[in-house]
Formats: structure tokens, C-alpha cells, sequence
């Protein structure tokens, strides 16, 4: 935010009885995530609807702060007047004690649903579930679904669509409230419907119902169980806020850290080292594997120090097309845009590409050897053969980094993990040891009886 | 999509008249980005507002391919039903003689409107202005504003919200739909303003849009110019695609690859290569100095083979703590977390953050080597200062990767370039060459006198 408003802020605080009132609430909330010292002061001026506002843009850590050093009635207010999806997003990161506390506040009925919600596995549609929805039955007229709207209409967070149920609260159709407005009234619903909706099921993946939204241009959708019967509703904005998270979590991953779960800044010094701290450990421990290949390899090093010169650029060719590989992989996995089943199609693709860049890998190596040594001597006698081993090595190297790239995604997630974890790092680390070991035999190979 | 319906679908289309009222649109357009072969078929028996939809889900280049096959009256039809931002980014894809003969089919207004549209940045907020909405006068009723709403609404996709506008033009205010609905209809508009509203910038970009909306909550806001006169309204489902866009693009370039622009599966060979290659030549170019600084200490290998051993884990080392660090710091720029000047404050972060990891790596490289020497003698009789040599440098080959790796982004951001191509292969090959360095430079000042 301009720091003119941050200011202004500032300012107004120090009044005995500080009034926020030209501020959004984006901008309080901007404001509260960089000065977090004034959280508590600035929440409790507020009235409650511009107070759950503000607190659902918080970071959750601010949230949970909040939540559990307010006065119990600040809190009481807070939580009734906070949208379900909301409270249900706050509570699941706190303690069982925490909600159950909290829970107190909330009024019999809210108190159940929300428990429910709670019920549901934590990455699945039904977390994102708002029960605040408008229901109508089939025989209702547009009057009456009208007149239903204008009574319930201020507590529903979104009146897009109005669902139509059957006695035993089944979905039957949904209607666009658009619709609804340039129809006569006496109109009847039956006559409107067309029997055709798009709905998610409560234990569909978040990331799914992403994709969902994403490919059908809706701003929500219904929820609905086994038997079809109407659950709730899931808005768009969640959506934006899911596929924004998820993404975070695999570009994360894919930098071979785990994901972080909070803003940058806001992660503790203590988090972020035991984030990125067990990824390190491993991956080092991993390529420990390169000293042991090597001093398979040491006599051939001490006949031919020549050849240690090339081992960073042939490993590091292979580690890059291999991390090229494997976050084009991971990202179309990831918009759907292939499945395990595609692995036959991909690695065909793969293999071409592994062999092109290889062979142009290749042919650049070879050459920078070949006319360096018609200017200097640094490459010995038979540089001809040690371009050609440099050569052949980057080709097998790079094809063999962009096959392991490319199916090790798809490999994680057949046997149920993220497809995201075969990282950039990791991949190159297995790469590594490979290209050694090809760099090597290629030497022993095309080099035998010259250089060793 | 179900392989059920493929064969449905493709049975269908043995008739004489396909007919195709049993399927969403958005099956119809899986099923034709699965086999394009058919789509001109399908979409010239749809009706138009159904191809129109169909059309939308369709990869763009199919969407191009169609546009520039299909009869003129089927196109014509097409162009004239899809709704302005569809109709604007197909149009931008299109080569400039091909908008002009498709704008024709426009009748006059809409011409103008959609060449205005054109006339945007490529990135910014104003190719994705919809001019459909709904407007007032602060005079007006609230009867007055649905009578309105119910003339002109068919045609507009989105309805949450109607604008109020001065005789200028200029918004005034923003009411939600739902708030009509609830309050008495002879309430004046004026009542209800409360003159708050969130508006974009026509020549905001877009990716700072979609931070806007996910901030505020909105499924649409309205766009407006330098002087506060509304030019059109921006829905949330464009920002799920771009906001899913943006993220491809970083993923890829974070993997070391040229954003793709299409699918993977539907990139060709050729384009597929060209993405690669340029970065993968580049990165191998750069590594080829990692060769260059290692003939400088071709001498202290060949004494102390030893040293060479330890190479692939060095550098990899470097390597992943930047690629670490550097994804966290691209990620949180996206996001807007970060700004660049919060580079004191990151940097302080980071040098914390790689002496603490690098101390790790460090101490565990310097265990190995002397646990391992107490079995065999392959680290021979200075193992003890072979591994404080390893040690050490790890610690700042470590402590290195992370600063570079933090500060690129920022830097990159700074200049004016995309902070995504400091993508882990591009810091990983900067550090490799420094790692190099920082080794033999420690070798030659711990091992002096003993193994060199």
C-alpha cells in the first residue's frame, strides 16, 4: 500500500478512540500484515462485519493470534459473523481444545454444521463448503423464489444461482439468477429448468474443483454427496485463493524446498531452515554418491587429469535438461493436461528431444575442443579423441537427464506421491551419479591405449 | 472425460445430423482438444451460442484453425455471439489480415468496441474488459435499476454488480445485485451509495489484477481510465486462467525452459526445441567456464587426484541451496510479498539462512570423510585436512548459492526483467563456477605443504 495511507494509519491510532472508517478493509488488512503489533487494537475498533473482513485477510498466523488473545466476546462476535468456508478455514488450523472453545460461541445449529465441515478431509471440496445458499422447490413460481431471495438474501454470500431441491433435498436443477429477473413472475420454476447443471462432490480435491471451475466459467457451484443431495456451496474466490496456494506449494517443491505454508517474510527464521533444511541434507547425502562413482575412476583421473576438467559441464548439462523435463512434466500434470496413462506418448517425445539437444550439446563440446587446440596445447595430443569422448558423453548425459526428468513425475504419481517432489535438485542429483558413471566408460572406452 | 462418452460422442457423429444435446460444452471441448479431427463437424452442428461456449474451451491454436476453416456464415455467426474479452483474446492471436476480414462480420458498434479492445497492451487489464454491464444513474429508483437490468440482461454475463455513473460517465459508485433485491423498490440509488468501490485500471497489468480480486473478494470489478469514466467491467473467472497462466509461465522458466504459450501435448516437436534449446545452449556456454577455471588448478589435481572427487558434490551443493532460494524468492515477488526493497531485509535473511545450512553440510561433509578414513585409507594420511578443505568450502560454497540465488530475482526485477529467469539451472551454473573457486582456493591455502 501507498506508505501515505500506512501513515495516516499510524496516525489515527494514536487517538483515544481511533476510527477507521476511510479505509477498505484490504487496506487495514495490508496495513495489520506489515505492523502486526497493532492487530488487537485495530480488530476491536472495528465494527464486526468490517472486522471479519479484515481478519480473513490476515495471514493465518495473525489470525490464530487473534483468535486466541482478543477478549472472549471480541471473539464470540468474530466468529458468528464470519462466513462458514471462513471459519471453517480458521479452525482447522487451530487445536482441538482451541475449537472446541470457540465452538461454545457459535449457536446450536451453526455449531453443528461447522463441526461437519470440519469432518470432511482437510484438501477436499467440503472444507470450502458455504451452507449459505437459496433452495427453492420445483413448483415455487418466480415470485415466490423472488420473495424468498429478498428475505434470506443479506446473509448469503453469493446469490448467483438458486438451486432447486426435491423433497428429500436432492439437486434437481440450478437457475441463474439472471434468469430469474427477465422472466414474468408468474412463471414457474419446472418450466425453467433444463435438468442441466455442473456440481462438485463434497470429497472431490480442492485442485480438482479448480480445474472444474476453471474449464466450465463459473463463479460457484453446488456441492452434493453420494446420493446427490444438496450440500452447500463452493465460491470462485476460493478457487483463485486455492490454485494460488497450490501453485506456491509446487514451485516451491519443484525448487527442492518444502512448501513453506506461509508468506515468506512471514515464516520464522526457525521454519525456514527446517523447510529447506531436510531437502538439502538428503540431496547431499545423495550426491555423496558422486565421490564414491569418481574413486571407482580415480587411477583413470591420475592417468588423465585432462579429464576432470569436463566433469562440471557434463554433469550440470545433464541435471539442466533433466530440470527442464521434469517441471514441463510437473506443470502439465498438474493443469491435467497429461495423466500416468500418457506415459508411452510423453517418453517418445522425450527420447527425440533428449537426443536433439543432446546431439547439439554434443557437436558444441566437441567443437569448443576441437578449435581451442589448434590455438593452445592445454588438451594434449589426442584432443581429438577427448572431444570425441566429451562429445558422446553430453549426448547420453542429456538424453538420459530429460528421460528421468520427464518420468520420474509421472512415476511419483502412480505410486500416490507429489508429482512436484522430483524436483529440479532431485533430479539432478540422480542425474549426477549417472553421467558420471556414462562420462567414464565412455573414456575407458574410446580413450584406451592413448590416454589410459 | 470418461472414455464412456468419447464413444458416445464419436458414434454421434456417424449420423447423418449429429446431435449432440445429451453433452456440456465442456465435454464437447475435451472430447475435440482429444480428437480435433472432428471439429469442424461438431461446431457447425451446434447451435451458436452452444459453439460459441464450446469454442472457448478449446485450445487456442484449434480455435484459430476452426476460425480460419469454417464457412464465413458459421464464422460470422460465431464471432458475432462470443462475448467481448473471448472474441478480444481470440482476435490477438490472429495475424492483422485476418482481424480485418473477421471484424467485418461485426455489425458497426461492435467493430469499434472490439478495435478499442485491441488497441490495450498485450498484458494489461484492458484486453480483458467485457463492455456488457449494467449502468444507472444516481437518480434513479431501485425499480428503475431492475427494469433496467431486466431489458438488457440477457446479454450480459455478469450481473453482481451495477454501476452507478455521472452524466460524464465517471463511476460514482458500485451496488451489489443482492442489496436491490432486499430493500424496498421505490428507494432511491442515492440512498444506497455508500461511495466506496474497487476499480482496476484499464492499463493495470493483469497480473496485478488478479492480486486485486484475490485480496478483495470480488467475483467482478469495473475498469475504469485516467479520469474515472467506466470503460468496462473484469470477471474473476479470467483471472483463474490468468492467474494459472502466470504460474505455468514461471514454472517453466523457474525449470530452465522458455514459457510454452500451449499445452505441452499440443507444443509441436519443433516448438518444443526451440523453447529448450536456446536456454540449455546458453547454461552450457556459461558451464563451459567452469572447465576454464578448472585448468588453472589442473596442477593441484594431478598432485592431489583426491581433490576432484569432491567436485560433483561441491558444486551440486552450491547448486541447490540457490535453487532453493531463489524459487522462495520468485515465488514471494509473485505473490507480492516481496518488493525490492525489502533486499536488506532478505539479504539478511539469507545470509543467515546459508551459513546455518552451509554449517550443516559443512560438518557432515567433514564427518564423512573423517568416519570414512578410519575404515579405509582411500582419503589417504592428511584425510583430516582433505575433509576441513571440504568442509569449509561447502560452508561458503553454500552461504554463496543462497545469496545469489535470493538476490538474482531482485536484481532482475529491478532492471525491468522477468525475476523467473534466474531460474535454478542459471543459478546453479553461476555458482559453479564460484564454487570452483572458493574450492581450490582453500585447498591451496589449507593443503599447502602437505598434499600440494
Amino acid at each position: 500500500m501507498e506508505a501515505g495511507k500506512e501513515e495516516l494509519i499510524l496516525d489515527i491510532l494514536k487517538h483515544e478512540k481511533p476510527y477507521f472508517h476511510d479505509f477498505s478493509t484490504s487496506e487495514l488488512a495490508d496495513f495489520l500484515n506489515d505492523y502486526p503489533e497493532y492487530c488487537n487494537r485495530v480488530i476491536e475498533h472495528l465494527e464486526p462485519h468490517r472486522a471479519v473482513k479484515t481478519l480473513k485477510f490476515l495471514d493465518l498466523k495473525l489470525q490464530i493470534r487473534l483468535i486466541q488473545t482478543l477478549p472472549s466476546d471480541v471473539v464470540a462476535t468474530l466468529i458468528q459473523n464470519m462466513h462458514f468456508d471462513d471459519r471453517t478455514a480458521l479452525l482447522s488450523e487451530l487445536t482441538s481444545e482451541t475449537v472446541k472453545r470457540l465452538v461454545l460461541f457459535l449457536p446450536h445449529e451453526d455449531r453443528i454444521e461447522t463441526l461437519a465441515l470440519l469432518g470432511y478431509p482437510e484438501d477436499s471440496v467440503g472444507r470450502l463448503m458455504n451452507p449459505d445458499y437459496i433452495e427453492v422447490k420445483e413448483h415455487y413460481t418466480v415470485q415466490d423464489a423472488l420473495n424468498k431471495i429478498r428475505k434470506l438474501g443479506r446473509n448469503i454470500e453469493n446469490i448467483n444461482f438458486i438451486y432447486i431441491i426435491d423433497e428429500r433435498e436432492k439437486l434437481l436443477d440450478d437457475i441463474n439468477l439472471k434468469e430469474l429477473l427477465i422472466v414474468s413472475p408468474d412463471k414457474k420454476l419446472s418450466e425453467m429448468m433444463d435438468k442441466k447443471y455442473i456440481a462438485l462432490h463434497v470429497t472431490d480435491d480442492q485442485e480438482h474443483a479448480t480445474s472444474v471451475f476453471r474449464k466450465n466459467n463459473r463463479a460457484v457451484l453446488p456441492v452434493v454427496d453420494d446420493n446427490g443431495i444438496l450440500l452447500g456451496i463452493v465460491t470462485i474466490d476460493d478457487m483463485l485463493r486455492i490454485q494460488s496456494e497450490e501453485d506456491t506449494e509446487d514451485i516451491q517443491k519443484i525448487g527442492g524446498t518444502e512448501a513453506l505454508d506461509e508468506p515468506y517474510m512471514s515464516t520464522s527464521f526457525r521454519d525456514l531452515i527446517k523447510k529447506r533444511a531436510p531437502w538439502l541434507i538428503i540431496l547431499f547425502l545423495g550426491e555423496m554418491l558422486t565421490a564414491s562413482a569418481m574413486s571407482f575412476f580415480e587411477d583413470e583421473i591420475a592417468k588423465a587429469v585432462i579429464l576432470a576438467l569436463f566433469i562440471p559441464l557434463i554433469i550440470s548439462s545433464g541435471g539442466n535438461s533433466g530440470s527442464q523435463a521434469s517441471t514441463l512434466i510437473i506443470r502439465a500434470m498438474a493443469l491435467g493436461e497429461i495423466t500416468f496413462e500418457d506415459w508411452w506418448r510423453v517418453m517418445k517425445r522425450e527420447i527425440m528431444s533428449g537426443l536433439v539437444l543432446g546431439g547439439m550439446l554434443g557437436i558444441i563440446g566437441f567443437l569448443r575442443i576441437a578449435v581451442w587446440s589448434s590455438f593452445t596445447h592445454v588438451y594434449g595430443d589426442h584432443y581429438m579423441l577427448v572431444g570425441l569422448t566429451v562429445g558422446i558423453t553430453l549426448l547420453g548425459v542429456v538424453l538420459w537427464g530429460t528421460l528421468c526428468g520427464s518420468m520420474l513425475p509421472l512415476l511419483l504419481k502412480k505410486i500416490g506421491a507429489d508429482p512436484a517432489t522430483s524436483s529440479a535438485p532431485f533430479v539432478a542429483t540422480l542425474v549426477d551419479v549417472t553421467g558420471l558413471v556414462i562420462y567414464f566408460v565412455a573414456a575407458s572406452l574410446l580413450l584406451r591405449g592413448t590416454l589410459l
